[in-house]
């Protein structure tokens, strides 16, 4: 098996501090205390000019006076000598490098120039940075904890699955200090700080083969990089360990603060969302929600199905329960009739059929509750099951020997899911969790992780990875009109789409009001006249357009007003003249378009004409390439999308047209994906048979 | 102060114990070992004809033996004695019953007959009962501790301002499990069973009266009077208490369950929640998130305002939480310039604006935290300061001296919300909340609990009681129409309306052809043309309207197809003719109605024509009474009455009109709130100037 390039980050043999003290509390002091007192079994190589020891450690003035290869090195100076720290490494061949120092991009002009000269010089050696201005690296198994957060000083992590990338130290500090007050289990933990070098995706990339990792949690305010973020997300998605990120500066206020906070670009936050969702992640809203998902993941299996049994000796939470399982998209199907049967075999006075409430009655049941528990995961396939077991945890007569009844259901159904949820003392709380199982005070919340590992997995059957396709032919060269030719026409924009199978229908561009006349009778009235400039983009508010023409009289009133209006506007438009068009009155108004995202590159976008986008935001994103099982998700993703499949009794549309369509614009977005700005097909209507496409922008940027 | 008539249930000085056990683990044991534990000062009475004493203490054989009065009597005897039982408290004068003893309603129909034996048994003789089927009475401050659910044997709650009051016992002792293993202060709770009698609604406007709750928090599972409950959360609003509610059963699976579990009507989950928002109450989604609310608010004050600082020691948790406040309804505003000069006086190396973002570095200055945090506290009005820490609460050498500056400042603005972050331990948390100081580790949970806070602050000065007018005088009896005529058609729902101001266009009954063709040519071209049956409610369906007709051609054409096509239905519905009214084209449609909830009474309906409604349940409900203000707000809660407000360039619409519209269904409402069924206004077409109400449908029983 290859090794990972950030594996020396993680799993160093030796470390070299420079700027290494000897007062166990300063910035250049921590990290030795903390390797001591953890106990990693490397080298550790203090560097101090001034010291012969430095916190019991042989020190050594210079890099080079160490004997022997050194795997990593953390550079603890003040900025202005980190770069001469960096040229010490090099010469002594240390390959990977951590810049914890800060002073750097985050501070000043001067700072930024400081550290892109470090990272220049780093990429020439091919020596591996992380940060500057990072927090370090905690690694769990191996007792290598390279860093000087101060959270490792009240709290000590228990090894475990859960690793954390975070761009910022100071959100990974809060993330982990609550996973290590949980008791979760931890495998590695990175800052990367102002990401000189090594980024959050290139840590998730690294964790999704690191075999000590289960479930990876990330946090990052801003990606630089669209398709090496869909890399990392789809190689985790592979390895079965959920990605749960956490993207600071979703709102107004919070991309305001991100721009204080980082330079990175915020990117736009919809379409980060739809770029986890085809990769396989999770967006969480809170650290507290993204540990609960990983805490579930990290101790039991991923979920084979979205069904779930609840056993709840209260109805009240029952109630509660199967309401929290409807919003966060966990089936709760009822019992079969002869399983009902057999159910009240063990449980005479049991209500309901799932949720099953025994009533607090249960106890007086010999193991009633763990008989029906293994008769509900023997006789049903639901991937899950809730035990709400109200204060029975919390008693130690009864907990002790419901635990090894537990213990023993989660040996023999290892692939089933047991959430328990009650009160509990953190002492049993860990006997449950050595035995594999989880506990969640909360029953909302329990609904909530599983609700969430279920949705990973839907996702993870069908990741779509918007990666550009390598093997696809050249653009193609023989379009009518090359959209490099810079600002497009309505009719120009329509004619290169349909070359990509986007239905236009016939019309034609007429200078006179003969011709307009006589176009019109060609094409069958009603018609509909439009005025034809490269200069105006918004035709229709200026009144550009005028719609069902119902004889030759009308087509030359429309023609002569529109020829007049255009002429009147200001900067004198170059007019081109006037499109007379067949008026199509069916159908169901779309919107197509592709927007180009400086992250994520070019995504389809699809909506439903009127108040549906404007007013309710209802448009849905896919990354391009679309395949056609992507385009169909899509369009059922948006909301208004009802009316186009038999809505009310009403005829059902062409969707495959729309399918077909919305594959053209996919396809023109990656053969021209290197001058496009934009497309909006607006209105592009749906037939009962085909589809019209009425109207279209292409922007382009004419440089290239 | 006039005592509430629960109050024997909360304050007794003295109990008798129907069904008393020696044994202390049985259900008529358990109330006597947790009374004595907890060191209950009234007195005791055991009743046990067999033994001379019951743990301890004399036992009597009757309740005719005990010397002297009883204030309350708990009833534990198998469901078929319990009858008895009550004769006998009512035959010893007590006024108070509390039947914890199942095999009801809940069981059977034998179990019901029984219930409502005792029932109409206890309001003949002035005795009010909690139960039966229910978990008892706690109130801690007294030590009243008349349960016997086993959470109090494991946790025993700590006195303090938070009350529960909850149908389901077992739903309520997840909550207060929870609440004390949290730490949380409790002052009473009470579970209300299968409510024969007192009910959560009475449990409530008990609370909102009892100086020892600051905070209510309750669950019902159904609600019996819509009044009785806007009572109690309004009497609970002008005490400034927030009533943090969950109604159990708001998902279809939910309710179906909910069904299963009791026999009290779910209500329409969409009308429970506007009713809750008009009487200044809180409807939680967890139990967790019910427990956060109340954290906050038994601790600090009610914040006067929604805007808050934020002061982070780490500007990625400082953009998390400025996310969470948009998300939650909290403003950040910026600093003023004057005083972000004086912050840097204080912290130099500051980022931001608010955010303030300190850096890890704050505590290289000494008092940096409480000096800003009190800098911002005198120089902005903001009602809350929450403070990110990282991991300060844990460090016991920086927790110390920071403990002793918050808890000064706690003392010296005692109206400002203080509210920390970060990782604490049991012991610290403590010392914390002993200093009236709350504590997240979680900011999200921090930020929706002070959001909620704010939202409740805003409903409570914006209250809208919906209760019956009793000054109203009688119903008009003057009407042209009178709907308990049984069903009417068009015309005569649009006249009735037009009598409490709805605007009717001017229109036509015609019998004939010519008559037809001469409406018309009076009202002006185009009309439309709709058939008028008392038989018909949907007549678009089955093409019962023609609209745009543009001359008498037009007309007679649709006239002679309307007639024809109405004959051929089946089931020969009686045709009173077709109507002709003037074509409306301009204005935007609304859909304006009345629901009359079974439970909440008549609610006005608003919504946009359409798919905002169709698609989008973008409509909005307001309880009956309607205010001009509330029916402004109820106008302005619907996303799409954006339309009306100039949308995009387009003239504003007469809105004054449509909210007289409202008001008058609202008066028509309450004039006809005996007979009336539902009104449905679609499409009420609102104008540049004035509105018209194009259909209407009245639907009343005609029974009384």
């Amino acid at each position: 098996m290859e090794v990972h390039a950030l594996d020396p980050f993680f799993n160093p043999r030796s470390v070299a501090i420079i700027g290494a003290s000897s007062d166990p509390s300063k910035l250049g002091g921590r990290p030795i205390r903390f390797l001591r007192a953890a106990g990693y079994a490397g080298r550790i190589y203090p560097i101090n000019t001034r010291s012969e020891t430095v916190q019991g450690l042989q020190a050594y003035p210079t890099l080079a006076d160490i004997p022997g290869e050194v795997d990593q090195a953390l550079i603890i100076v003040p900025a202005s000598a980190a770069p001469d720290a960096l040229r010490a490494c090099i010469a002594k061949g240390i390959k990977a490098v951590q810049v914890l120092s800060s002073g750097f991009a985050e501070e000043s002009e001067e700072g930024r120039l400081r550290q892109e000269e470090m990272s220049a010089l780093a990429a020439r050696h091919g020596v591996r940075l992380l940060g500057p201005n990072c927090l370090g690296i905690v690694s769990v198994r191996n007792r290598y904890f390279a860093t000087f957060s101060t959270a490792l000083e009240a709290l000590v992590p228990q090894p475990g699955g859960i690793s954390f990338a975070t761009q910022s130290g100071a959100f990974g500090s809060c993330a982990y200090a609550q996973a290590i007050q949980r008791g979760l289990g931890i495998a590695r933990i990175v800052a990367t700080g102002n990401e000189a070098d090594i980024d959050v995706t290139e840590c998730i990339d690294f964790l999704a083969s690191d075999p000590e990792t289960r479930v990876i949690c990330a946090a990052i305010e801003g990606c630089r990089d669209g398709n090496r973020l869909r890399r990392a997300l789809l190689k985790a998605a592979a390895a079965g360990k959920p990605v749960i990120l956490m993207k600071v500066g979703s709102s107004a206020t919070g991309q305001q603060a991100a721009a204080t906070h980082t330079g990175a670009i915020a990117g736009d936050d919809k379409i980060f969302d739809v770029v986890c969702r085809e990769c396989g992640a999770w967006r969480a809203q809170s650290i507290e929600e993204m540990l609960d998902i990983a805490y579930v993941r990290s101790q039991l299996a991923e979920p084979a199905n979205d069904r779930a049994n609840i056993i709840t000796v209260s109805g009240g939470i029952g109630v509660l329960m199967a309401d929290d399982a409807e919003r966060h998209g966990v089936a709760v199907p009822a019992a079969a009739p002869a399983l009902q049967a057999r159910i009240r075999g063990i449980v005479p006075f049991l209500v309901g059929v799932n949720p099953l409430d025994t009533t607090a009655q249960i106890g007086a049941i010999k193991r009633g509750i763990p008989d029906l528990a293994e008769l509900v995961i023997q006789e049903t396939d639901c991937a899950t099951l809730f035990l709400y077991l109200a204060q029975i945890p919390c008693d130690p007569r009864r907990f002790v020997p419901l635990l090894a009844d537990l213990a023993e259901l989660r040996r023999k159904y290892p692939d089933r899911l047991l959430v328990l949820i009650g009160p509990s003392d953190d002492e049993m709380r860990r006997q449950l969790e050595a035995q594999g199982l989880v506990i969640f005070s909360d029953p909302g919340r329990a609904m909530r992780a599983v609700g969430a590992l279920c949705e990973i997995a839907r996702r993870r059957a069908s990741l779509h990875p918007g990666l550009p396709d390598p093997g696809r032919r050249a653009r193609r060269p023989d379009v009518a009109v090359d959209p490099r030719a810079g600002s497009l026409n309505e009719m120009q924009a329509k004619r290169l789409l349909s070359e990509y199978g986007l239905p236009v229908p016939p019309e034609a561009l007429c200078r006179t009001e003969a011709e307009a006349v006589a176009a019109a009778q060609r094409l069958g009235y009603p018609v509909v006249a439009k005025i034809v400039s490269p200069d105006i983009q918004h035709k229709t508010e200026f009144g550009g357009v005028v719609l069902d023409l119902a004889d030759a009289d009308a087509v030359r009133r429309a023609f002569g007003a529109l020829m007049g209006k255009a002429a009147a506007l200001p900067g004198s438009p170059r007019i081109e003249g006037v499109l007379i068009a067949p008026m199509i009155r069916k159908g169901t108004e779309t919107i197509l378009g592709i927007h180009v995202d400086p992250i994520f590159g070019p995504m389809v976008m699809f909506g439903l004409g009127g108040v549906a986008v404007e007013l309710f935001r209802d448009v849905a994103f896919a990354s391009v390439p679309l395949s056609p099982a992507r385009a169909e998700q899509l369009i059922r993703s948006v909301k208004a999308s009802q009316l186009l499949f038999g809505w009310r009794g009403r005829p059902a549309q062409d969707v495959g047209a729309l399918t077909r369509a919305l594959m053209g614009l996919s396809d023109f977005a990656q053969d021209w994906a290197q001058v496009l700005e934009g497309v909006d097909v607006n209105p592009f209507v749906v037939l009962d048979e085909g589809a019209a496409c009425l109207d279209a922008v292409v922007s382009c940027n004419a440089a290239s």
